[in-house]
């Protein structure tokens, strides 16, 4: 009986986080699919389930601790079809160019609020849940506005550092009890829907293959979870092979 | 007719705070001594004024953004006795080891609101008046948590990492205007009151000079100030000679 | 057909040279073993050849610039059974700790040659036969020691940090050629021959799963080069869940 | 008595190197001017003199284990009017642009032992002389080479990434020792002879203060080695106020 897998901060079906619901329903699992939008995430749920995989959709806001509780609450349960979860994805976050001096403090706030106080709740959740049966697996999505602040950036950066930090502290004290938590830095333009309408002229500059494809970033997903716990990897990043970095 | 200077999260007299409001002030600077506790900014504005310098308290809660409007509304009067502030430092900020599962998440909360968004009013504010003018000087008290999270730490090097990169975008972006902004990574305990209170056992373990002493990162701040702007130094690291890092 | 590939540094059976090989053979390709001692690397390629596999030992010290061109010559040829090479792992490599102010100058320069030198005539060399190709994939065996700089191993340090830099020069320069540059973190003792051998006590001490297993690393090896070229990874660390960093 | 200051990699009297010796000798210091052209070093050394300071410049070339070790010789005695140096600037190293594929094994090779090399033959022996002393300050001119390697530039970047690595193996050994390790990362170009030689436009391009000022340099370098043990820095950049990184 497969144990169940839960992606957070799920949108639109051609988004990254319906890719990886749908690469984890291949492999077997039963799906948690979270995010805000009741119709969204119904969508992805029913197209995993006419595929043959198993899915429910559970309305989540990650910067709800209620709503983080209640959805580790449905993850960990034994079903009769599927064990409680051991494989959590957060993949909440948002991202959008933004001039500092006239940045209101509530939108820094609100960059901070998805990108790294979720994640918080979620992974602090996860290592509650995790910690006590030894094993499991938390996977962050970062990017490389966690590394390297650059102008126009300064709510994103500062909040996708605190969420690798989070990720790093988690890393270092859970690993050794069982649990795998890594942080993928996504560095480029993801080939979904979002891009596809906001940056209609940049995608057509990077040419064939410039951004990243959602099913090679749920490789790299799938496979950190797969990895043998003596090889254990904590942090990768994934570029388009004509990024320039 | 020397600039004001501002020196943010100013508590107890020998805390590093009131180390930079006397250095400022041994410099010829009118200090504005900002922090939240009336009577310990008094004290500090008091001692620099009997001894021949110019400072006033400012009562000013960094994570509201009225007191950090108003804050560089006082400092960037000019006055009969000093011209509008060109140099700020933020060393407002908190530490304490706390366990990862059982935090409050308003506890996380509040270690970003003081650590980092506190950060960003003050930078942001700086940028605002500074730009213009195509001068100032924007320092912040960072520390090694901003680098790596280890086990206890993750609210501290989530706010942390977060304070660093408002600091590097706004170096990117507000250097080439004429605003130096730099980040000191503290590394080590700093010789005052609080170390001494709550820690006695672990500074005596240090020996003498295993604490940073704060008339010595005093200078580091005035020296970052005092840079040639063709040699600026973004981020340096202050660490006793002893400190295994 | 399949094109064959290349393993740079082989040494006993049970080490991560060779472990690389019989990876690399159970996919299916044609496997060149290179290394400076020919009855380890004979034995390993007659070993992988008894398996069903396809594999020839070639003599190589790779701090000569002849024997890497001429590994080349061999890789880079087009057999009736099997293509020129599109993927080259480098594992030459030395490591051991030693005293700073007692160590010979030609000691220093040996880890050097073999542990940046080697990588750069390696790495050269792939670039000129792989880039008119469009194609192929460069991996490179790191340690930590390339990202922070201990006592007692300034020697290791300096050499593997060169290291990783030929590769992320490598990888900004011919990843949008179509050539994947990689550079795996490897954190912890090795599960081989020579851990075993020599820190017996350590071994014991680290409990099960604490030294990477080599088919764990050989895995990581072998999805990177398997990676679309959409998101293609250039670092990632590998280390046992227990092991601290 | 004042100690005697030593300077590596000493050129044309308006490089780095000559910059350093005289702002050591305006501090009182007896200056050893090391470098490979007598006829430089000396007219270094005589202006000095003549302006009423005191140095002397000794031929070294700093990959000669013997001639290092002659130099140290030479700084460490104890003569009537100085006493042994507790100072010493590593400002040895070359840069230039080349490209990858085309470049000989040997000119890789010697960016590695001027830039690399030699810092390690100085450092070990400055560990050697300065560690039973129980004081000094080794300071090592670096480049964000060492941090980050693009293309054109691997040969630069791995050598100067070897010596950051020396530099912070030296600190964590020999700090508690009581010796000051600092590496001063150089992030643009030296207002010096060469880059107006050699990029005459570039340096039109950058307009005033573009260029890294010589004694802007130098006042970092004093800095460093009249910091209070209680709070050493390890690593600070340098960087003129327009330049983007």
């Amino acid at each position: 009986m497969d144990a169940k897998a839960v992606v957070v901060g799920v949108g639109p079906e051609n988004g990254l986080g319906a890719g990886l619901c749908r690469r984890f329903a291949s492999e077997g699992r039963f799906v948690i699919v979270a995010g805000r939008t009741p119709e969204k995430i119904e969508r992805v749920a029913d197209s995993i389930v006419s595929s043959g995989g198993s899915a429910i959709p559970v309305v989540t806001d990650v910067t709800l601790e209620a709503d983080v509780i209640r959805l580790f609450d449905i993850a960990m349960e034994a079903d009769s079809d599927s064990a409680p979860a051991d494989l959590i994805a957060y993949n909440a976050g948002n991202n959008q160019p933004l001039d500092f001096r006239t940045m209101e403090a509530d939108i820094f706030e609100s960059f901070w609020r998805l990108n790294c106080f979720g994640g918080f709740l979620i992974g602090r959740e996860a290592a509650r849940r995790f910690a006590p049966l030894g094993r499991g697996t938390v996977l962050f999505s970062g990017a490389t506005g966690a590394l390297r602040g650059v102008p126009k950036f300064a709510h994103f950066a500062a909040s996708k550092a605190g969420l690798r930090m989070v990720a790093q502290c988690m890393a270092r004290e859970f690993g050794p009890l069982g649990i795998h938590v890594a942080h993928v830095i996504i560095d480029g333009g993801i080939d979904g829907e979002r891009v596809h309408t906001r940056f209609a002229e940049a995608v057509a500059a990077k040419g064939h293959d410039g951004l990243l494809n959602i099913d090679a970033i749920s490789d790299a997903f799938w496979m950190l979870h797969s990895q043998h716990r003596s090889a254990w990897t904590h942090e990768l990043d994934l570029r388009p092979f004509k990024e320039s970095f």
